[in-house]
């Protein structure tokens, strides 16, 4: 650690701890990475907003400040909506007690917000309550991707049909979501390239059945940051889905996705003891401030709960947050590591790579801002909750 | 599944989902219960406010308004304190930044606001901090139980006396303070019995190093909710710091610090969906609801992301949230089981109970509370962030 480091992050010695830094260059260099990738791809991208649920790095991320975006909650959609955000994917299956929520927000914003569903049951609700209410709801059909969670299997003609079908009682058919979660134990870039083509395969095959069957499906939604970090063609796709690549993570770095150097969120922490003869420095950031996510530990590295760097952001050599309580993170070296500790006595700062952004991001209600390797004095709120 | 069970929990259906709900009459009884415990070893109990993070649930774990009370943030001292709470300790080693904030507490509320530490270093800090604002701060100082996180090596008389005798110089000297966070692994009764035994006598140790030099003792405390439960004999022991046992979760029930029917935080949530061919059934509860904390998975009975239950809390034979998206549960049998997969059509509501309350109440900012097995309309607010 050098003098010149802690010299560039001004500022960050004032700061409460723990708490939550974002680097805006990192940040927007990964947005205008990904938008290049796609724009050469000539699909749009559709941001996820629920790993930075703020409506400052949306409109970083978004092509325009009323969007398009995708949420999770439709309480990001109502923050979002509130904030300008017109056009809108809730991509998590729907629940018919949502339905009067979803025609909230798109009457009190004049909202396009569209929901998701994978079955003829939700259809039937969905068409329903469009017919009872005057307000035909834009319904995307999830098609399971490869098996990791929700979805219509895309070779299921007669469902997909039957959905679509139902849907025009009442709803509006606007096309296919998938997500490639699988991707996320991914790491070789040839596993990637086939995940991405095996997604776009799945879309195509789904919303030709629809097209054949005489049903409209002009939306064809993938997106998974994996997916669209390594897809070489996205033909007959109309947008890229995808949130985390925006922030970037340990998670992400194992799979490939991003550097350790893209990544632009960090736990600001400082030292609060020593186990001097076990090699721990304890921090004030534990589980609650870092989040409980052990995604690198079936990872080829394991992070631990992260890795610490100093204010500059530059990772101590091997120092990792071996292990964590509720508001302790204990600091060691990686097993077997032969570098130095670093010396850092008590009240020393350092910040903390998480290993997943949308969990450790969750666990915060605001971002502390860093541009050019200094605090900005922004502070950007972000949300939780349902 | 019968109908009474249903009727038992009127207005959860018109709960939004995720939602924490908390059973008033399982917390009235679990603190009931661990008063009971206490009072027959003839210590007094100093509640750990950081698992419930709420004053209404703080007014029924005290033993009067004002505490006494232990909390894990300064965010914490300053929500229980402008609520009325006037007995506290920080019970996380404090840095010397902090120092400022704990003076305000003081000052504003009039709180008696103990704080923790466990180096010479931080003594001589408190101690000048004490001298130039005339507040000598009260001290313990924190002590090793188990070789499990912070804390002077009880041995180490040395460094025991020298904390003492520098917080002579402007701090006040209340006594020590030990923590058996390794009693989380254990499971066998004698074990738990022992580890009690061990944090008692390694109190008692450090307590008579600092009265053979002369130096004040008054308080002798220890806590976790294992020790808090098992401990046979509290001799020399002024109090006890527990938190979790209020609550209770799968982890403790693992430990046998509770029974699964003693947990009375669950998540409730909605059935969004299902895949038949694989057994699952998807719910809006992934793990942002239910937190990332998988610490079932080191004990005999894994639970997944946490035991499904009908409305009236009774778990359904062997299923579980076998795993967790951001904001999508998946529920399944348990591995090899062969029980009958219960019949829960899109809409269904059912509870999760939780692997970790301490997590996944920190994924909230409300309980939704039942008595008598019925939502009462009541919502208590609860606090995040430091």
């Amino acid at each position: 650690m050098t003098d010149a480091g802690i010299g560039q992050a001004d500022g960050l010695d004032d700061l409460e701890t723990p708490c939550l830094l974002l680097d805006s260059d990192r940040l927007t260099a990964n947005v205008a990475g990904m938008r290049a990738r796609l724009d050469r791809l000539g699909v749009s991208l559709r941001p996820h907003l629920k790993t930075a649920k703020s409506l400052d790095v949306a409109r970083i991320a978004m092509a325009s400040p009323s969007g398009p975006a995708t949420v999770s909650t439709l309480r990001e959609a109502e923050y979002f909506a509130e904030g300008g955000v017109r056009d809108l994917i809730y991509a998590v299956g729907i629940a018919p007690q949502k339905l009067y929520r979803v025609g909230a927000i798109r009457r009190r914003w004049g909202a396009d917000l569209a929901i998701v569903l994978d079955s003829v049951e939700q259809a039937e609700a969905v068409a329903a309550w469009g017919r009872g209410h005057g307000d035909p709801l834009p319904v995307l059909i999830e098609v399971d991707a490869d098996g990791h969670r929700s979805g219509v299997d895309p070779r299921d003609a007669d469902t997909l049909v039957a959905i679509g079908r139902t849907l025009a009682e009442g709803a509006s058919l606007r096309g296919v979501l998938l997500h490639a979660g699988d991707s996320y134990v991914l790491t070789d870039p040839p596993a990637l390239i086939a995940a991405a083509e095996a997604e776009r395969q799945a879309a195509l095959g789904a919303a030709a059945i629809l097209r054949d069957a005489g049903l409209p499906c002009p939306v064809v939604s993938v997106g998974s940051t994996p997916t669209a970090r390594y897809a070489e063609d996205l033909d007959g796709i109309t947008e890229v889905r995808a949130g985390v690549f925006m922030i970037g993570d340990l998670f992400q770095a194992g799979v490939g996705s991003c550097g350790i150097d893209d990544i632009a969120l960090s736990v600001l922490t400082t030292v609060i003891g020593h186990q001097r003869d076990k090699g721990w420095i304890i921090t004030d950031a534990g589980w609650m401030a870092l989040s409980r996510d052990r995604g690198t530990a079936r990872q080829a590295i394991d992070q631990g709960y992260g890795i610490a760097c100093d204010l500059a952001g530059r990772p101590y050599p091997d120092l990792i947050v071996r292990d964590a309580n509720q508001e302790h993170g204990i600091l060691a070296l990686r097993p077997g590591s032969s570098a130095a500790r670093p010396d850092l006595p008590i009240g020393s700062r350092l910040r903390i790579l998480p290993n997943h952004a949308c969990a450790t991001g969750a666990q915060h209600d605001r971002y502390h801002v860093i541009a050019d390797g200094r605090l900005t004095g922004a502070v950007w709120p972000r949300i939780n909750g349902w």
